[in-house]
């Protein structure tokens, strides 16, 4: 079983976004972050793996619920996985993708702290 | 004086993100939101912005710390603005952007609510 996890582009180090103007490493950062999130199909595979049971979902079912071919499902995926929003883990046969704790609740925290 | 104001894209209406499978309007809709915030001279805008005295500013005064020609600044500007997280006040010669109070934190919820 392997694993794959990997940290949030944008990290927590930063200010919020209205307390001071960002420099441009940081937009950049946090642009391809919310780039990630900023896309119809991958919006509705994080909302279908978050709301599955324990926030985890195979990779097969994935694929009829947003009507798009495997391989341009798993490029989303991908694109989640390495912006730090999912896990992904192959069983067997299969691939099984997992909400990351904490990642969506980070980004949102950046967009509103005071 | 004039002030313009939208709405955010995305209403209030919808289940948090992680609550359940979203239908494709809805991801849409989101998708729409979140692109608006997706550029790093728009999150830079924003951030400068948020962080001036009263949350506004001048257009005026935007222009040389992001190093882009006012056209473009204009235009990143208005994607800001119909995307409902300023509103943009002409005063004299010159238009002055403010932050939509709550508009952030109404992402920002959808995003990381339970």
């Amino acid at each position: 079983m392997t694993t794959t996890h990997l940290p949030l582009i944008a990290t927590t180090c930063c200010a919020p976004l209205v307390k001071e103007p960002l420099d441009a490493d940081a937009a950049d950062d946090h642009a391809r972050t919310l780039k990630a999130l900023a896309d119809p199909t991958r919006l509705r595979l994080l909302s279908i793996v978050a709301s599955s049971v324990g926030a985890e979902a195979c990779v097969c079912d994935l694929i009829e619920p947003v009507g798009l071919s495997q391989p341009t499902v798993s490029h989303h995926l991908k694109v989640l996985t390495e912006a730090g929003f999912l896990t992904r883990t192959k069983r067997g046969t299969w691939a099984y993708y997992a909400l990351v704790p904490g990642a969506l609740e980070e980004v949102a925290a950046w967009l509103s702290a005071p």
